[in-house]
């Protein structure tokens, strides 16, 4: 190490990587920065419309040898990352569903990584998890959730960074609670359950834990039941895994699907579930955080017969990425499938047993001190506030439903159930060669540019045009514009296109809007029709 | 839905949660309050000392139901928050490894956070995919990475949030590839091999992936080895598992253990490996990010030979809380384990094969845009000011080595390898009742109020006194003054107290300053003695 004496020499030419000042000047001119973002934001394409590779064309190939000043990386920010972007904070983002901001949230994290604690357990940072504990108790009262869930009932609630991981978790404890009794050996007779629209990570998760790519069993669901899960046909799958000698283990009930915000019976589901000891997890990803408003939280009535909830506050309570609320009744399992112990993390608390360790109900042992976000979103907004957020969203798509409604070239595809509308030109509006494009089974995956045989079919299918083809294509040119951006889903054979109302800037006129761009782009592509 | 009404006329008096005039005012106003808490962060007890239940008796059990003004909550938090902290970037915080912040990190995680974007795949947000592999690629020429593990040689980088997380889906990718040639009934036969100073995430992320609990082998270390892996002994126990019929799967090789920063020797353990075609995964949480400068580099020569390589950068490269770099040769098989296809993720650029999904190289499909962060830091200091940076931790950790080198009454405990120290009173201080307590085995985990007989002594040990219980009374009373915090480790029976340098605001007083304060307590101590 002979350099270190000409390492010494460059020293007093170095700021300190924290020095308190220049915190103070780049932060502000960061917080700027993003408030002028926000006032513009509707000024650049809701979907990037860069080419793959525009980064590595723009910028050097190699890390800077010597510091570079801010104000030339800010500058590189506007000129080629800020157009690399997708604007999910846009007001006219209507895809996927949002990953709602709020200066709450922002500034949450901004604690979050000024503090920089690890709270791994207790005593590395007290507050980081008493924070936590004691927000996840607020979190659960106002989703009304039975006592059991909540550390005041026996059970508990941690803040996880996505659903997949909240899944990973429960279903670790679920496996091997079950092994325990069964032995270790038998973790390939073990199986999960879903349905063909729960979404994709639930698969992941399943095979990540090592489930036997070949017990992971999608119930079908049909447009008889909007798509939700049948607790008949869950009945008949254990019944057949169980007289095949297999370990029917855990199931996957989703409030608010990906594809169409479908909605699972849980009550009926857990019924089924609880006769062979079958550990369920409802996962409200989405539509959890509608459970605040007393006029959903209906949904979720059953959810007292569940062993695991979750949802994610990053999606449409404005907490931002990432925040996923994780409440389970036997934490006792969690700990055991998850808990690690190593000499350097004992300590006199955790021995006492009366406070709690994160690590041991997650997957790694660092993490961050997201309760401070959330907290920060339940206080700057209180119930009330929140409640109104989300039901003004619900009244927006509703006024977009109602749009729809008044164009009989168009369909609403499926029930809206929360802020998300489903619809499509309707095969009436393409004359008298189609008469109909129907429902086949609900398998979201199903490859809709060639829709095969063989499904369920419960209206006639035609075979003279593809109504599909129209509306990709009209959700491609809608999106084209740069004006506004939707998704897809295709439900039942059916390609609908996702309206998701949920970004924080929303308003009134960016739904009239984006009805207008849609009308629009409708003509032009009837018109040109033969 | 009765109560929309009454909604719609309280919305008057609702600020949108992202109004950007509101966001500027109280973004400058937690930026002035971080600022001030960094110039005052050295006032605080390092290591908070508040009791179990703080937080539930300070704060109302149930959230509010009306807004509160921000400045009443940062009274909270200045009242409650603050003092259950243990401050992690006190200049006089020697704990744990740190994870360390600085003000380009926190910028990086502001605009993160700012835009919200959600880079699940490219098309979702290209800018956030293409400054991943972009920055990734710079990092790997930093660390000298061989070809194969970029993009650019056929690999690949993708930023995780932590080892355990990183740990988890290279061993998926290992475990899937294996199992496709011996069959998924198999999975009970795989095994994987660690030391018994491996990170104790190693052991979690095994049994989560559903590795049997019984298949998971630490290789003892010993003080002869300075507690690095022996290629020899994992030699043996490979051949040992083969020999009863199993299958050798995984192999996780240490550069910086968590107790002392051992070193595995990664040629000659991947020399093994490859052997009998296992995946080594080469963890460098920790001293990863001092093999950016060339006085470190060697440290990973062998790395060539393994097949995945990851290290934090929250540690001690400056980006804060998360930031695991990992890198793959064959990112194949990672995507065959993670990746996830629904029909409301496909898209025209995935089909391409042109971008990459980040989805498909991790464990959840959402993901925050963490690549920003770390590269302000890359560019905010340059390549020089990073080393410079690392050295200087080196330089004072050195120091403080000397330090205890010049006072008789201590001793370093194992070699410094990095920027922790681990030492303690030695057992001559204690006089002649005294002789010494030796080194038993590595078992970082080892009950250290109980040593048990039976391990492989080197040195002899005594029983008149347990020198352990007074380096851990040291540690107590160390800690207990707040001025600073320390942690402990157990190697080999003999507990020492670790001094980990890295807090970005750490200088020379401190470690001047704690050692003063160290030796302060051990006088009293030994004065105290009969």
């Amino acid at each position: 190490m002979g350099s270190l004496k000409s390492e010494e020499a460059l020293e007093s030419n170095c700021t300190n990587p924290l020095d308190p000042d220049e915190f103070r000047r780049q932060g502000h001119m960061i917080i700027d920065f993003l408030a002028d973002y926000y006032k513009t934001i509707e000024d650049h394409p809701v979907c990037s419309q860069v080419e793959p590779g525009h980064l590595s064309d723009a910028l050097p190939s190699s890390p800077p040898y010597m510091p570079e000043p801010l104000e030339t990386i800010v500058d590189d920010i506007r000129k080629h990352i800020v157009p690399g972007l997708t604007h999910w904070q846009s007001p006219n983002f209507f895809g996927y569903y949002q990953s709602n901001a709020s200066t709450a949230g922002i500034l949450g994290e901004i604690l979050c990584s000024g503090f920089g604690v690890v709270g791994f357990s207790w005593v590395s940072s007290p507050a980081a998890t008493e924070l936590e504990s004691l927000v996840m108790e607020w979190l659960g009262e106002m989703l009304k959730l039975p006592r059991p869930f909540l550390f005041s009932g026996g059970g508990g609630g941690v803040i996880h960074g996505n659903t997949c991981e909240a899944i990973i978790c429960t279903l670790a404890a679920a496996r091997d609670k079950v092994l325990r009794e069964i032995g270790e050996e038998n973790i390939t007779k073990l199986v999960v359950y879903c349905s063909d629209q729960t979404h994709c990570s639930f698969k992941k998760a399943a095979q990540v834990v090592g489930i036997n790519a070949q017990n992971i069993r999608a119930i079908n669901t049909t447009k008889v039941t909007e798509f939700g899960m049948c607790p008949s046909s869950l009945k008949q799958a254990i019944a057949r895994d169980i007289k095949e000698g297999l370990v029917p283990l855990y199931l996957c009930a989703t409030i608010g699907t990906t594809a169409t915000s479908a909605v699972d019976p849980v009550k009926e589901l857990c019924r089924v579930a609880e006769e062979h000891n079958v550990w369920v997890h409802v996962d409200a990803a989405y539509a959890g955080a509608a459970c605040i408003c007393p006029e959903y939280r209906g949904l979720i009535d059953g959810v007292e017969l569940a062993n695991s909830f979750s949802f994610n506050a990053h999606k449409w309570l404005l907490t931002g990425l990432d925040c996923c609320c994780l409440w389970v009744k036997d934490s006792a399992a969690l700990r055991q499938a998850l808990s690690s112990q190593a000499e350097c993390l004992r300590n006199k608390p955790a021995e006492s047993k009366k406070v709690i360790d994160y690590k041991d109900w997650q997957i790694s042992l660092s993490r961050r001190f997201r309760a401070l976000k959330l907290w920060l979103v339940l206080r700057s907004h209180g119930v009330a506030n929140l409640r109104k957020y989300i039901l003004s969203h619900v009244r927006l798509a509703k006024l977009f439903e109602e749009l729809v409604g008044e164009d009989d070239r168009f369909e609403v595809v499926c029930k809206r159930n929360f802020a998300l509308v489903c619809f499509r030109i309707s095969p009436s509006a393409l004359g008298k060669q189609v008469l109909s494009t129907g429902y086949l089974s609900g398998d979201a995956s199903i490859d809709n540019d060639n829709i095969k045989d063989g499904h369920t079919v419960e209206e006639p299918v035609t075979t003279t045009a593809n109504i599909n083809d129209v509306n990709k294509r009209l959700l491609e040119e809608i999106n084209g514009t740069g004006r506004v951006f939707m998704t897809h889903a295709v439900v039942g054979g059916v390609y609908a296109i996702r309206f998701a109302v949920g970004a924080t800037l929303v308003q009134e006129r960016h739904v009239r809007f984006a009805w207008k761009l849609v009308q629009g782009h409708a003509d032009a592509i009837l018109r040109d029709r033969p």
